[in-house]
């Protein structure tokens, strides 16, 4: 099959290529490196020293025989995006290639504004792209569980079946989008469901929880082929970062009571989940949204799993509260259906201590490359700045 | 008060702008003419002679002696519209400063992405604007009915309360816009939301119906204040372009079956609506919804009204029904509530055959500019344009 993915130089996108290659599948893939830009931006970095995309696909050739694919642009380059898709002619695309943080959303207007115009303008571009090249393509499209916010009602993948004043329809699930970046990814939905319902392209949203995990398959088969791993404020997920802190010694950063809960998985997951969707395509004009996650954690929960393993292991950790700079609520109600993917077939890589422990002993070979003052939060969602003229 | 109009060079903006200046607020607009740009780009025209927004200013001012300041910038270049929010500081703004055209947006790529720019990014910037510099200002902006689509239930105004599973939350009403426009217009309801729940600002979305009319009390006051009007297939909405139809001797222009059943109301209900919703504004951190239209008509409702009133008047009125250029149920239910502005006091405008003879004589004066080319759907939802390489 051939398989063109978006975003294929970051944390997901490099593994999901490698595994699709080594599955025999044609792979492509696009990037213009703007995940290492921001990184270099704001002096941070990736706790791995990964290798620039061609070096990673030269060492890939060699470990596996197998050619990927290059184009160095942006997705919110239509012409560009126009021209990648009409050469390949990709029978899925896997679209990673978003400004994946929260934090990044909120810091200024700026930052707003380019994270809607890369994730938002970039996907449409995509959905003209395959409208008229290559209608008959399935889109994998990776979504966030961050869009359905944390309602009072069970939440359902993508709709919901409504019954109101004696009549009845399935209509999306309603939105509650925490951050600037959800509410890109929002858009994003309403986008996909636009284009197959009125161009009959075909869609499976993926609506991903919080992943963690440091390797694959693939990428733990030779040092040059390791996938970035981000523990900062603004890319860094809660596990991951975490994770890091036990390591070096800096406290477990919980953002307020830490009682928010969210849906989780291993990055391994992604990958199974990501070839379950390719492996079973969505039908003609039909839009699927897969809530793709394992598990349900508070923060609170994962904070004390580090510590324990981290303990474990003989780190000294300490858990510490620091006032939320998020907006959301720390004590609510969480049931999230999760259930399309494991109909599909996916076995779960359940978090436990012991994985725990093997990603820290992944993150201590790297702990001299910590950039410590990344860590801790700055990015506030309600800043205040009330400029009083 | 102090009010602020973007895009107050338009249909609707410019009898608003008079509006609150005859009522004695402090009026300012904000207009980058790109209304009037994307009419000559398209060799079309208002049907009613405008004048130059400068031209304009100062017509109202020998007639009224108010003065309505003006500012010639576009709402998504922030840093422009930066500056006009902290000089101003406005305690309402009045949002009209969107792409309106629900064809515009389905021509090409390239007009699509100028839509979501204009609309969603030039929303986004306000946004930050009145959080930094007027948080307590409310504002008013300008949604529109065709976010819901036609579901299979009643609409509600902005919200539903849902049980499910036992549980119960008020969530925002499931979306399904018919359109990339539309869309744009669902992205902004989403990013207002936001706006209000986590920075607390304090916001009317007007989800609007279908505006017919073509003067107001304070433009029918001077040749020289008169708003445009449109009737060619982009920015024409239908009634109004079924009123052109009849006075020319073109056929009434029915897309498909003609039992698309939508809201309407008159222009001038739109600036009792707008006034209501200034009068009495939202509380800090509301998100507040308003269905703002009065009667539900179906097309063909419409053309039958149109031909029986022409041919009251002598008019030789034919229907066509032309293959629908868009994609969307021709037959559906649809019952959408819209009691929150009666509730504030809306005293609604019906539609009748003597409102629409009214329209056929003032059209009448300016038939001869009428560019019959224009009026016929070139634009088609689904091109078909599948390029097979």
């Amino acid at each position: 099959m051939r398989v063109l993915i978006l975003g294929g130089d970051g944390y997901l996108g490099w593994p999901t290529a490698l595994r699709f290659s080594a599955r025999g599948h044609e792979v492509a893939v696009v990037d213009n490196f703007s995940r290492r830009r921001w990184h270099r931006e704001q002096g941070t970095d990736s706790l791995t020293p990964i290798r620039e995309l061609d070096a990673r696909v030269g060492a890939w050739r060699e470990v596996s025989g197998s050619e990927i694919r290059s184009y160095v642009g942006a997705v919110e380059g239509g012409d560009f995006l126009d021209r990648v898709v009409a050469e390949i002619r990709p029978e899925a695309v896997v679209h990673y290639g978003e400004q994946p943080s929260a934090p990044y959303s909120m810091m200024s207007r700026e930052r707003a504004v380019e994270t809607r115009h890369t994730n938002v303008i970039g996907t449409l571009n995509l959905l003209f792209s395959l409208r008229d090249h290559a209608p008959d393509c399935h889109l994998v499209k990776l979504g966030t569980m961050g869009e359905y916010g944390t309602p009072k009602i069970d939440i359902e993948e993508g709709f919901i079946e409504i019954e109101h004043k004696g009549r009845r329809d399935t209509l999306p699930f309603p939105k509650l989008p925490g951050s600037l970046y959800h509410c890109s990814k929002v858009h994003d939905s309403t986008n996909l469901h636009f284009a197959c319902r009125i161009w009959g392209l075909r869609a499976t949203d993926l609506n991903q929880g919080v992943v963690y995990g440091i390797e694959t398959e693939e990428t733990a088969r030779e040092e040059r082929l390791i996938t970035r791993f981000d523990y900062d404020e603004v890319f860094g997920t809660v596990l991951n970062r975490f994770c890091v802190q036990a390591v070096i010694g800096h406290p477990l950063t919980v953002y307020g009571s830490g009682g928010q809960t969210r849906g989780f998985l291993n990055i391994r997951d992604t990958l199974q989940c990501v070839e379950l969707a390719v492996e079973n395509p969505a039908e003609g004009g039909e839009f699927r949204v897969f809530n793709q996650f394992t598990e349900q954690f508070s923060v609170g929960q994962l904070a004390e799993l580090v510590k324990h393993a981290g303990e474990h292991l003989g780190y000294s950790v300490e858990i510490q509260h620091l006032e939320n700079p998020r907006v959301e609520l720390e004590e609510h109600y969480y049931n999230a259906a999760h259930t399309k993917l494991l109909d599909l077939g996916l076995q779960p890589t359940l978090l436990g201590e012991e994985l725990v422990e093997s990603m820290l002993h992944a993150i201590e070979r790297h702990k001299g490359r910590v950039i410590e003052s990344s860590i801790d939060p700055h990015t506030r969602w309600n800043p205040g700045e009330r400029v009083q003229l």
